[in-house]
């Protein structure tokens, strides 16, 4: 039975998270199904921004410290967040980067292993992880003696012998959408006697995560995608609190410091989390990422994460429908798995020619995606497509399909204009 | 001969600086003697924060990458920051905070050093350092079994023995204003063998750097003091090009990838300063960072660092000079030194009782300084007062101590208001 437009409007005019819309900016004429880069700005920002810029920074300046919270903020923050990933309060702090949290979580995890089960000299993850986060291993594994095996999703459990200290993966695959079952994952690795490390760029805001339930051991994650914090959003980290206290991470600067403002020559960490601080944080961006983060909040009232995985799941089922009515016989793949169980907040589409002037051309047409490029081997070309259920809708979907099935049906990808490849992409 | 409101005036009618002041928001009223620790907000800031949050974010989103240049913005600023401390163009990067910038640069360095000359395992600092300066260098002994050995200043050429591998200071010392002799103190330290790293956080944009013609080999610097650029702003790094490419350090993140947008999984380092990069950065801080720094810019047209200089030190010797003349007898000390040559761009004063609620006196009275405790034995407590040039007048400075003077005569420091503590000094 063919899905027609009337059916998404019905399905819209059903939504329970419908109203959650209008807390966004949604550029007119753009159907932004790249939530999963950067996150939509919410329509409080531009006023929450002004007020730190020009009161708390223009006016109230260095005092600002005390009256406004700066101090806290981080904390603040984590605890917001926190919310939304299965996390006690006084267990997150918004910091840094993803990357740079990385390397403090991986490096704890790293001195406790060498403490607990010395001889554990193993870093395992996927080869599909996001490269920054290999990266990051890659260097920790070469200052510490460790080493990095990297494997394919299917190889884990195989992976996990008795001399890996850690499992670090990426919950809901950057490329393929694939999700990893989180507490079966977690007890695997922990069951061989592995601590388990979770970077959650592509899970928080996106999917129900309860960090708690599945015992995992640390986590990282990103601002500025699901959390639409803003570019280059601060990230957050998360250290289950039973090894918080055990371990303080190489990068201890001075907000880390159990009293940073008594400028004792000695590091003394921190407390629990804190001490996964470092140096003085981006103000301005914090206070986006806030607001960023209260959309998600916001959709509490409405039925919270449950809701808006329901949701996800809805407009990836009627995404991955659409696609199969409609662009039958263009040659796309799905990379995405059918499997609710297995599926993050994004369907992502695969073609042996043109992946990329295709989402140059749907981008033309307010359809904004990505590209990801394959690696020509396991890995092909990628369309991506994320779908935030906080502002994306069924009729969106609908139309970026109609779009996709006229982009390939008349051909037009093959301008020459779709194929000039920018120098981010 | 007895300085007057007038004499102020008559400097402030004479100053080639004085228009520039109309680049910032001053709030009325206040006498703002704290940009050493957070710089003014400059007018130009509230709408390009907004452009970048409105139009960058809000509109243009993903596409901003590359039609707003986000990828290259910590390059592009950190090439404004390399004009204000003799640096060349592509050695720069504005990026991350003070604290994780110096633990990139201590740790290649410390490679470099094993490389070259191992055997040498000392990292030699000042105990009066920034702290956090010294806790990033406990934390890299630490983990690479090294050892900080902290000094008096004086005891600095007697600590350069044959196994130190790194000299790390700070310019012009945050609490007693005091400078070291760059390049003096760069050549000692390279004639032993040792490399010199300089932390410029109260130097970049308040007193001329050169660390081209010092020929220092690493440095890290603020960009919420002096550079004006908002609540904690990124900071930056510079590598001396000799070094860049010699080492890579291990917050390796893919913004220091050669190729990020190729997703590879092996990390190759890119060329030059930008394998110092590590996440994303927080867009719109960085935006403002580049508000700050442009006001600075401004300045070249009038005689730039070196015209700020001699407004600088002015400044402070008129503040020192009103404060003897005005408030003799109430038990000041002078911690900053009166050689030029060894002055930062602010004035410490000492006392031995109620330093710290003088400074809340002051701030009541729109006098805005600063605080720091001192450890009882040979740093007594400071009152402390940053003098930018950019917009700070003479007039200011005689108003400033015309309020010190009144809170000490008057005895309005004792009152309970001003003697209870904020968690943030």
């Amino acid at each position: 039975m063919t899905i027609t437009l009337q059916d998404c409007r019905a399905l819209d005019a059903q939504d329970p998270l419908l109203s959650l819309r209008e807390l966004f900016h949604i550029p007119h004429g753009t159907i932004y199904l790249d939530g999963n880069s950067l996150g939509v700005m919410p329509r409080s920002a531009p006023a929450r921004v002004a007020e730190v810029v020009t009161l708390e920074w223009g006016t109230d300046l260095i005092q600002s410290w005390n009256k406004h919270g700066w101090f806290s903020k981080p904390g603040q923050v984590g605890d917001k967040i926190a919310r939304l990933i299965g996390a006690a309060p006084g267990t997150v702090v918004a910091t840094d980067s993803t990357s740079v949290n990385l390397f403090k979580v991986l490096s704890a995890a790293m001195h406790l292993a060498e403490a607990d089960s010395p001889g554990r000299k193993r870093i395992v993850s996927e080869r599909s992880n996001f490269p920054t986060d290999l990266y990051i291993a890659q260097a920790l594994c070469r200052e510490r003696g460790f080493e990095l095996v990297l494997v394919e999703p299917e190889e884990i459990s195989a992976a996990l012998t008795r001399d890996v200290a850690v499992l670090m993966l990426t919950h809901v695959n950057y490329r393929t959408g694939a999700m990893h079952d989180m507490p079966a994952v977690t007890a695997a690795a922990q069951s061989t006697g592995a601590l388990m490390l979770w970077d959650l760029a592509h899970s928080a805001g996106a999917v129900p995560v309860d960090l708690t339930a599945a015992n995992a051991d640390y986590a990282v994650g990103c601002g500025y995608k699901y959390l639409n914090g803003g570019p280059g959003a601060p990230a957050f980290v998360w250290v289950n609190p039973k090894h918080a206290d055990r371990f303080w991470q190489p990068l201890a600067g001075w907000w880390g410091h159990a009293t940073p403002f008594e400028f004792t020559p000695d590091y003394r960490p921190a407390p629990g989390i804190t001490r996964y601080q470092c140096g003085t944080q981006p103000m301005i961006s914090l206070a986006a990422l806030e607001c960023g983060v209260d959309t998600l909040l916001a959709a509490e009232t409405h039925g919270g994460m449950a809701a808006l995985r329901r949701k996800s799941l809805a407009l990836t089922d009627l995404f991955i429908s659409l696609v199969r009515e409609r662009c039958e016989g263009h040659g796309l793949g799905l990379a995405t798995p059918m499997d609710h169980a297995q599926r993050g907040s994004q369907v992502c589409l695969t073609r042996a020619e043109g992946a990329y002037a295709i989402v140059q051309a749907l981008i033309a047409r307010g359809v904004v995606g990505d590209f990801r490029a394959g690696d020509g081997d396991r890995h092909k070309d990628i369309l991506r497509f994320g779908f935030t259920p906080l502002y994306i809708g069924f009729e969106d979907v609908w139309h970026a399909v109609d779009h996709l099935h006229q982009v390939l049906q008349t051909g037009e990808w093959r301008r020459p204009e779709f194929n000039q490849k920018h120098a981010v992409t």
